[in-house]
C-alpha cells in the first residue's frame, strides 16, 4: 500500500490523498460502505461501482468468519473473488462484534473468549488468529485487533485497557510480519489509537501507535455514544500526532456533519452502517438535508428523490413512491434508499476532496455542515 | 388494443402474437412479473427493462387500494406515473385477494364486504367500483370483477358462482364502456372464464365470455390447488371456445412446464408470483432446471449461477455466494435471486415465441419441460 499526500487545506487540515493498493487507488477523503457479511446490504456490486461509486469497501470480520465461514471464503479464493467486489476492501478485526453483540465474552490478555449471537457456538479470538483470519479473508487493508471501549468508560478501566490494546497490537504486528498474503497480493495492518474521551491516554496511545510506523493508522473508540464535541477533541487532538504522510482512519463516524468536521480535523478515511441502515428505516440524506420519507408530508411529493445529486435511484425515484414503498416495507424501499444515501456520502467526500485541492475547505464545509445537517 | 396473431405452430395450438397498447407493444406468449404494489420486489425498474426484459407487469388492486391509495395514485397521473413503468400494466381485479387475504368476507349479489387483513378496516367492492378503481389505477389492460372459486368446489356452488360472475361481468362492462380513462391512454377490459374443474360449466362460462366481445380473454380459477392434469384439461378445453384472433390469458399460472404446457393450448399471456416469491425462499428457476439454493451441495460451488441464461445477475454472482446471502437473509440474495427467475420466465417464453415461429415448438416443448423441471 502506498499514501500520496497530494494537497492539505489552506485554512484547515484537510487533506487529499491517493492510496495506492493491489486492487487499485483511492482518492481521499473517501467513506467506506459498509459491506457487513460479504454485502452491502441491499445493494447490487454493478450500482456500488457505477452508481455510488464506491472506491473500497469495509467488511466485517466477526460475521464473515461466522457466515460464510473461512473454509469457504478461501476456496473462493478469497473475498474479493467471493463477492466479486474487485476494488479495494478493509475489514475491521472483529472486535467491535465481540464487544457488542457475542454473548458471555471475557476479555483475558490473551483474547476474548465469547459465544455467537445467532448459534451460541463458543469461539475464542486473540490478536495472532485475528491476523490469520484477516488474511484467509483478504481485505487489503487489515485492522489490528483491540479492545473498543464502550462509552461512558472509568479513566482507570480506560487507561488498563489501552495498554492491552497496545500489546496486543505488538503481536498482531509480529503475526501479521511473518506471514503473508494468501491470494498473492499484498495486504497492510492499521494499528488503532485508543484511549476513550481522556487526553493523556490519547496521548500516550497514538504516540505509541506512530512509533510503530505502518503504512496507515485508525482511530478507534469514538462514536460509541460520547458528545460530538468529545469525538472531535479526541479526533483533533490525535491527528495532531499522527504523522501526516499516512492516512488516517476514524473509525464508524458518521453523520455527514460528522465527516465534514473529521475531514477538517486530518482524517482521511471513514465508514459507519448510518447511510445504510438508516436508509432502511426511512431516514434520507440527500444534498438538501435530511429527509424522513415515513412523514405523511411526502406521500403526494413526485419530484424526484435528490435531483441535484443525480444518478439513476436519486432522480428516476419519486419521494412520494419511496415513501410509499418504505411504508409497506417493501425490499424496493430499501434498495433505493440505501443507493440513495451511499450515493450522497460518496458525492459529499468527493465534493470535500474538490474543495481541499482548491484551498476552499474550510469556508464550504461552514456551508455544507448546515445545509446536510437540516431536516426537510 | 390491438391483437396480431401471427403465427400458429404446425404441431400444436401455440400461438405467437403481438398485443399493442398505448404503452407498446407486447410479444405473445409472455410472462407478466408480478408488481404486487406497485414494485416487482427486490426489483429495480430499470433491471426489469433492461436485464429481465419484462414487456408487462402486473399490479394488483387490492394492495394499491390500500396502499398507497387511490388518491395518491390518482394524483400521481396514474400507476405508471407512480412506480415509474412507462410500458403496459395489467391490473387484476382485487377479488382474488379479497377471497384469499381479507377477513370477514360476505358475497352477496351487489358485491363484496370483506375487512383489510392489515388494519381491519371495512370495505365494500362492487364490479362498478372495481372498474372505478382499475380506471383510477390507470392499468392498459384491466380485469372484470369475479369470483375465484376455491379447489376443491362443489358443482353446485361453481355453477352459481360462475352465473354469478357473468352477471357481475354484464355490470363490468356497463361501467367500463360508459366511463373513460384518466389519462389520455386508452384502457382494456378483459372478462374472466371461471367454472372450477367441471367442463360443462367451463364451456358456459367460455361461451358466455366469448359472446362478450371484448379485446382479450382471461381463464381464471385454475392453479388453484387443482391437480396440474386438471389444469391442462380446463385449459385446453376453454382455449377451443375462446376466440383465435384475441389473446387468451391464463391468471396465476405457474412453473415453468405448466407454462410451456399451456402454450401449447393456446394461452398467450401469463403471471405468477412463484418465480419471485420463491426467489425469496432460495429456489432458483435456471436453463439448467430447479436449484434450491440452500442446498449445503452448493455452498463451495463458484460457478455463475446460470450462465447460459447470460445477463447481469446470472453470470456476475456465484452460486456459492448467492447461497451465503439467501442463507444469511441478506436482502442481496432476493434481489439476485429474482432477477435470476424472471430473466429465465422472460428467456423461457421468448423461446418458445422463437420456436413457434419456426414451427418447432412442440417437440422443443417436450425437451425443454423435462430440463427445465428436473431439481439439480
Ligand atoms: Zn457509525
Ligand atoms: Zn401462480
Amino acid at each position: 500500500m502506498q499514501f500520496d499526500l497530494q494537497h492539505t487545506d489552506a485554512k484547515s487540515r484537510a487533506r487529499a490523498g491517493t492510496i495506492t493498493t493491489d486492487h487499485g487507488q483511492i482518492q481521499t477523503p473517501i467513506f467506506m460502505p459498509v459491506g457487513t457479511a460479504g454485502t452491502v446490504k441491499a445493494v447490487h456490486q454493478r450500482e456500488l461501482k457505477e452508481d455510488i461509486k464506491a472506491q473500497i469497501i469495509l467488511g466485517n470480520t466477526y460475521h464473515l468468519y461466522m457466515r460464510p465461514g473461512l473454509d469457504i471464503i478461501e476456496q473462493a479464493g478469497g473475498l474479493h473473488k467471493f463477492n466479486g467486489w474487485d476494488k479495494p476492501i478493509l475489514t475491521d478485526s472483529g472486535g467491535y462484534q465481540v464487544y457488542s453483540l457475542a454473548d458471555n465474552r471475557k476479555i483475558v490478555e490473551e483474547g476474548v473468549h465469547f459465544q455467537s449471537h445467532k448459534d451460541g457456538s463458543r469461539h475464542f479470538f486473540t490478536p495472532e488468529s485475528i491476523m490469520d483470519i484477516q488474511r484467509t479473508i483478504g481485505a487489503d487493508i487489515i485492522m489490528a485487533f483491540d479492545e473498543c471501549t464502550p462509552y461512558p468508560c472509568e479513566y482507570d478501566y480506560a487507561e488498563k485497557s489501552m495498554h492491552m490494546t497496545n500489546r496486543w497490537l505488538d503481536r498482531c504486528i509480529n503475526r501479521f510480519d511473518e506471514t503473508e498474503g494468501k491470494y498473492g497480493y499484498s495486504q497492510t495492518l492499521f494499528p488503532i489509537v485508543q484511549g476513550s474521551v481522556y487526553k493523556d491516554l490519547r496521548t500516550q496511545s497514538a504516540e505509541y501507535i506512530a512509533s510503530k510506523e505502518r503504512e496507515g493508522n485508525a482511530i478507534g473508540g469514538l462514536s460509541v455514544g460520547e458528545p460530538a464535541e468529545d469525538m472531535y477533541e479526541m479526533t483533533d487532538h490525535v491527528c495532531g500526532i499522527l504523522p501526516t504522510d499516512k492516512p488516517r482512519y476514524l473509525m464508524g463516524v458518521g453523520t455527514p456533519a460528522n465527516i465534514l468536521e473529521c475531514i477538517a480535523l486530518g482524517v482521511d478515511m471513514f465508514d459507519c452502517v448510518m447511510p445504510t441502515r438508516n436508509a432502511r428505516n426511512g431516514m434520507l440524506f440527500t444534498t438538501q438535508g435530511i429527509i424522513n420519507i415515513r412523514n405523511e408530508k411526502w406521500k403526494d411529493d413526485f419530484t424526484p428523490i435528490d435531483p441535484e445529486l443525480g444518478g439513476y435511484a436519486s432522480t428516476f425515484y419519486t419521494k412520494g413512491y419511496l415513501r410509499h414503498l418504505i411504508t409497506s416495507n417493501e425490499i424496493l424501499g430499501a434498495q433505493i434508499a440505501s443507493i440513495q444515501n451511499l450515493t450522497f456520502y460518496l458525492w459529499l467526500v468527493g465534493e470535500a476532496r474538490k474543495q481541499i485541492l482548491n484551498d476552499n475547505f474550510a469556508s464550504w464545509k461552514e456551508t455544507m455542515v448546515k445545509k446536510v445537517s437540516q431536516r426537510l
